[in-house]
């Protein structure tokens, strides 16, 4: 969908002559009550779920969560998955060309925050004659964004859904995300954001970003469990001492699987779109004109809140979770949550556990589809 | 020390013509059973303590614990301090030159372990006249080596104080290690090792070494109380919305702080150094030897231990220690455990916590220095 006007940004900045790209599952009814908006995190796309003509099978990030008889069910549901403003799969971003002066982006690219994905999402919800949601959905970030959606809309989403999900960084969280942009802005292929031009892309500090990110997507038990100190095979059948003596080898099957990881990431992913994306984690914080005060901040959603945390999540933890549970409580909000036993870390929300998938389904069953929307 | 015999490494390789630099406090006692030998972790040196003359303050690593009247009070033990095989602050490493070549090491310098450097200390002591030590003592990968000290020469320690270590890393160690060595095997100026040759350093990749790692030596609490979402002072005062919209600034204190950090480190560490220490780390494992029966890799110990370990710890947590203390147990090794409860994480082995610092009094007061030897 294109947008000719101008989106005014967190910044003071605007964008014009956009596309957000987006993708819809199942039918919207005749009252228009039955859609479901769901936001994507860092590595994602609107390619929420389903099959493309050409696929054997579905490369949807949520495809076990959204789809027919599904958790989120598309039978019952109008899913909208939306690709937001600077990613590199679709909607405007920094590959794409300034309106102005015909130059690719690059680093100059606005920075885009949370509060500007939710409205460029709320104006193609106008587009799509959808005045209300039954539910918007994210997980991690874009748990963030449903939180947001209740904030800046919240005559407009009748359920936010907040998966794995917290009120703002921390200082570890936000130390992360800048060990990643520095390996990437560092990277001498970077050009200081405008490598396009030179016709290289930054796949060093892409490769390293993603290494670091895939760390802290894992619990230390999954970690330990699916790889712990095994050697590769090839490696480790060797003989009494299967060590290499190596200090570039890929001797541990760890240090393999982060490599593989690295690799196909910076095949596919924007090294702007990185930068931007992790700049938008680290300011998101609602609190922030309310003195800090979580509970003041969320004093005006209006919406009932479904919201799953993970046991072993140490990206976004339980407490993280708890607090925004704790705030909407203090404001006598209706809140459902679920703190899922599971060993899988940050990306059990991806993942396909009964518990957790039941648990949502159970809560959509619930959701009702009033006659005036 | 110099010395000129080959030293057998684990690998099979030998090291000749090599130097061990060390730094001795108090003094050896006519028995020579006052011996204290303290190995060092990533980032530090024979320099443990003490003022050189032209200082001011010590820059001794551990200089609260070690010295007149401290935790391990110096008027009544012989201390020694050893650098390490392959470190940059005075034993031979990789800056310098192959005996038979007259070439600057570089990448070639051999891949030492834990257990080569507490050979190579063995000798220095054989060459100090010190038979036995009454006691051997490390944090982190000082720790290893004081276990490995009681594996390898059973029968010449006494005492071994383990702080804040482990049997051996565990998949997210090794994960962390191998995105730093990825970070700088990966900068160009790294040229496979031989950067010397070129003028160069791999400045880059150091930097995002010792960011990584200083996110895993401090604990998320800490990092909470120390840093938050602060944003530095020039940003923060500015307006109502102190954002200033980039991916590249620095605005919170945090990055501040990783950045600093980072570039500190990069003006003074080898990087060649850097890729020996982390995988030096990652293959200790004694228990590889016994089937992964930690039990019975320390069966052969005669040593009496002290490990502490600290409650906020992610990188070597107080569990891995009680796996030590498990194993020595059902050995029936007498063993003094405790777990400091410390805000700080990895980093409260090196800081002034006093139940810390009384706990390792009152053991030390409690070695008994023989009057034979």
């Amino acid at each position: 969908m294109h947008f000719a006007e101008p989106l005014r940004l967190q910044s003071g900045a605007s964008l014009r002559d956009y596309t957000l790209a987006y993708e819809t599952y199942g039918t919207l009814n005749a009252e228009r009550s039955n859609a479901v908006l769901i936001c994507h995190a860092l590595n994602a796309s609107h390619h929420v779920a389903g099959v493309y003509a050409d696929q054997a099978r579905s490369e949807g990030w949520w495809d076990n969560m959204v789809g027919p008889g599904k958790s989120v069910d598309t039978n019952r549901w109008f899913v909208i998955g939306v690709n937001n403003l600077g990613s590199c799969f679709g909607s405007t971003g920094p590959m794409h060309r300034h309106p102005d002066t015909g130059e690719v982006y690059g680093a100059d690219f606005p920075v885009v925050t949370v509060e500007d994905w939710v409205d460029a999402q709320a104006r193609l919800l106008d587009r799509l004659g959808i005045d209300t949601l039954a539910a918007v959905m994210g997980g991690s970030l874009g748990g963030m964004q449903a939180l947001s959606w209740t904030l800046r809309y919240p005559l407009r989403v009748r359920h936010a859904v907040v998966v794995a999900s917290a009120p703002n960084l921390n200082a570890e969280n936000i130390a992360f995300n800048e060990v990643a942009r520095r390996a990437i802005v560092t990277d001498p292929d970077f050009h200081g954001g405008h490598f396009y031009r030179h016709g290289v892309v930054p796949k060093r500090g892409l490769r390293i970003a993603r290494m670091i990110g895939h760390i802290t997507y894992l619990s230390d038990d999954v970690m330990n469990e699916k790889f712990g100190r095994s050697l590769r095979e090839a490696v480790g059948q060797a003989s009494a001492d299967p060590y290499r003596y190596t200090t570039q080898d890929i001797e541990f099957q760890i240090e393999s699987y982060l490599r593989y990881q690295g690799d196909k990431f910076s095949e596919y992913f924007d090294a702007n779109t990185y930068l931007l994306i992790t700049r938008a984690l680290d300011y998101f914080d609602p609190a922030r004109h309310h003195g800090g005060d979580l509970s003041a901040a969320l004093a005006g959603t209006q919406a009932r809140f479904l919201l799953v945390s993970f046991s072993t999540d140490w990206r976004f933890s339980p407490a993280r979770s708890r607090e925004i549970v704790s705030a909407l409580l203090r404001n006598r909000r209706e809140v459902t949550y679920a703190e899922i036993d599971a060993p899988h870390g940050h990306d059990a929300f991806l993942l396909d556990d009964p518990r957790y998938l039941n648990l949502v389904r159970s809560y959509f069953e619930n959701i009702d589809t009033p006659e005036a929307a």
